[in-house]
């Protein structure tokens, strides 16, 4: 683990890098140079004013997560991959944030001036707010990722959407989850909650009291707006950490019940003990590189930024370290920004490229100091599913590696 | 300056307030008594996978600054105020983003790929830059606000989006100016900077030396994605705590020049001395309740969180202060989250209304120490120019005050 990195001070010594073929800033010709003009004024519209679009240039779109080619053919799984490549800091769009649901492509179209949330089960006080309540309540504001538990590499894929595409990360806002159930009252015994959302089958999922108590959140807002319907709005459960089904869409009612209790959500990872069904629910650390990253391709030899997002469900991220031989040396990578709990943390590592074929990878240590395992430590968990091929039980938080050919084309390592 | 405060604990034991006629939390009849579902499932479309839209129900706009009806009248002046009302936490949508220009409603259509940034005037190596070239560079992602210098209050303005919605706030990434100017290399006596966007008439500011190589952000991307055509895509000058004039959109051309150059840009604060224009391109510390404030309408009696955005142009927030009689005693808000330099910053007040008439107001005290002045305070700097309301010279950042009456309403209380 070292230290020694090509700082922003060593970068701006290296004319020899800005220099070459690749020299990033062309020499002016002359002060008073034409540069090139917009192509055209945009139309007048009233999205001028009301509400405004992003650029006709600007592509970027989510992506059927693992393959599929259109929600037509989905059947009960719709799961909506970020384009992490085309992203920056670490605010997702709301409009590219990831989605998984298990029943189709439903979206329920809630007024919210007639959503209602319950608080029930083992309680004192069950109520039920509107959500003009719940919006006079004491709020926090705070940024958290979401990961799908099925986020996991493989061979087969080509980009960081396809590899790492099933995560996201908000600024939250809305009344702690503790606020609710302290009005309510808990009653002895109640150590879990099942939390409900307006869809069908995928509606509940089993939350620790412990968890529930800490740092959930019902949220109303996300990326300053109200949260969008694909989200949950109005209102979506956030579990900071926890894997992406225990953050419940259109939450409309929260139990407190005595034990885990078995649903449709956990399809994912049944367990014979509840305990242990509970210790899995947290995100492990992990990190992956979007740029440079797998069906990307460098100019040539010079200076790159290599930039990514790391996150644990175990808190802060606390370093993040960056190799450039396959693993053999690694180095400190730059935090950018402020490392928040539970949340997507951009980190920056400046790196001149020689022109030789190379590996990219990056982990992640947490502020518990849980290291980002590689694949072949990670693979002593994986299980062989009859049919399927292997997969790592539970989430996949292992190491991504990225492969630069010297052409410049940035491949899946994966084998 | 008190520090009594109900905070969140003392609001968990006010049961009065929950248990009467505006009670937070009706109680459930049964636990299994039935909420309303949603309206209908959302019509299956593209959007549905490649880039999601909010809700039907949300119809937060932007709307013309200053009362023109429409961008038809407009004529050289463009502003669009951002619905404070409507925001959560300190992101500002992008698609909410206020909006200054004073060439109309124009808006170049810029091609990326065509697109390129010049440094010239005196430097060492004049250098054009390609939007691919910049995002190589080292690069930073911050939060900042932005405000027009012209966002004042009057007695004519009924909500916080006419009164103060000419501020916005989002995460910027891009690389730092210094970076770029150091590998120019300024030359001796290159004191200022005068950065130039594609907008005809308004498309220059002079920005002195120090504040270029202290904290300014060449961005080409804004709260996760490329920044927005209204915004300058694909690049903005971020020049963070001035005032909104200095942000230039649309950024394709910087020089480095000796003094203070008088643009176009300079017709809202024309000076006879370089020294005390320079001096005037500070936002100063300010603040403002969002909710409850001009227009809304409280159901009645009980609990309330006083929520609001605070942010100076001199640094971090330090403190909020919050009055609910006028001004006669002040106490101590809570600032949600983190408080980061030239940003807007969260602040919230635990407040039981006793349906009586009062008044709500806000204050600002950032990292320097500089207090944000009441109206009177201000009122010292204010000029009149014939033909035109008394205004304030530079930025007015005095304190705005909301009367609460006793039927709920909402009332703009500047005289």
């Amino acid at each position: 683990m070292g230290s020694k990195q090509t700082d922003r001070r060593e970068f701006l010594k290296q004319g020899a890098a800005l220099a070459g073929a690749a020299a990033l800033g062309a020499t002016a010709k002359s002060a008073t140079a034409q540069l090139p003009g917009p192509e055209a004024q945009l139309p007048g519209t009233d999205e001028l004013v009301a509400y405004g679009k992003r650029s006709r240039f600007v592509t970027s779109k989510r992506i059927p997560h693992g393959g599929r080619p259109s929600p037509d053919v989905f059947g009960l799984d719709f799961h909506i991959a970020t384009p992490l490549q085309d992203t920056y800091g670490v605010i997702t769009p709301s409009s590219l944030h990831y989605i998984g649901t298990t029943r189709g492509s439903f979206v329920p179209d809630i007024d919210p001036a007639k959503h209602r949330l319950m608080i029930h089960g083992m309680v004192d006080n069950p109520l039920v707010f509107t959500m003009e309540e719940l919006k006079r309540l004491p709020s926090v504001t705070r940024l958290h990722f979401i990961e799908c538990a099925g986020n996991r590499a493989n061979s087969r894929h080509v980009t960081v959407q396809e590899t790492h595409g099933m995560t996201s990360c908000a600024e939250w806002t809305g009344v702690l989850l503790s606020t609710l159930l302290e009005e309510a009252g808990v009653q002895d015994g109640g150590d879990w909650i099942v939390a409900e959302g307006v869809e069908e089958v995928k509606g509940a999922s089993s939350i620790p009291m412990t968890k529930a108590m800490d740092d959930c959140i019902v949220a109303y807002a996300m990326n300053g707006e109200p949260v969008r319907p694909q989200q949950g709005f109005p209102l979506r459960l956030l579990a900071p950490g926890g894997e992406g089904i225990l953050n419940v869409k259109w939450l409309r009612r929260i139990k407190v019940v005595d034990q885990f209790y078995m649903t449709y959500n956990d399809y994912g990872h049944l367990r014979q003990d509840p305990a242990d069904a509970a210790l899995s629910l947290q995100i492990g650390p992990k990190s992956v590189i979007t740029s440079p990253s797998g069906g990307q391709q460098l100019p040539g030899a010079g200076f790159y930024e290599v930039s990514g997002l790391a996150w644990s469900g175990g808190g802060r991220v606390a370093r993040v370290e960056v190799t450039t031989d396959g693993g053999r040396t690694w180095f400190d990578a730059d935090i950018r920004g402020e490392a928040h709990p539970m949340a997507h943390t951009r980190f920056s590592f400046n790196w001149t490229w020689d022109g030789q074929q190379c590996e990219l990878q990056s982990r992640c240590i947490d502020e518990l100091g849980q290291v980002q395992p590689s694949r072949e430590e990670a693979s002593q968990f994986w299980v062989q599913t009859e049919g399927q091929s292997p997969r790592v039980k539970g989430q996949d938080n292992s190491i991504q590696p990225w492969r630069v050919e010297r052409d410049g084309s940035v491949h899946n390592a994966i084998a």
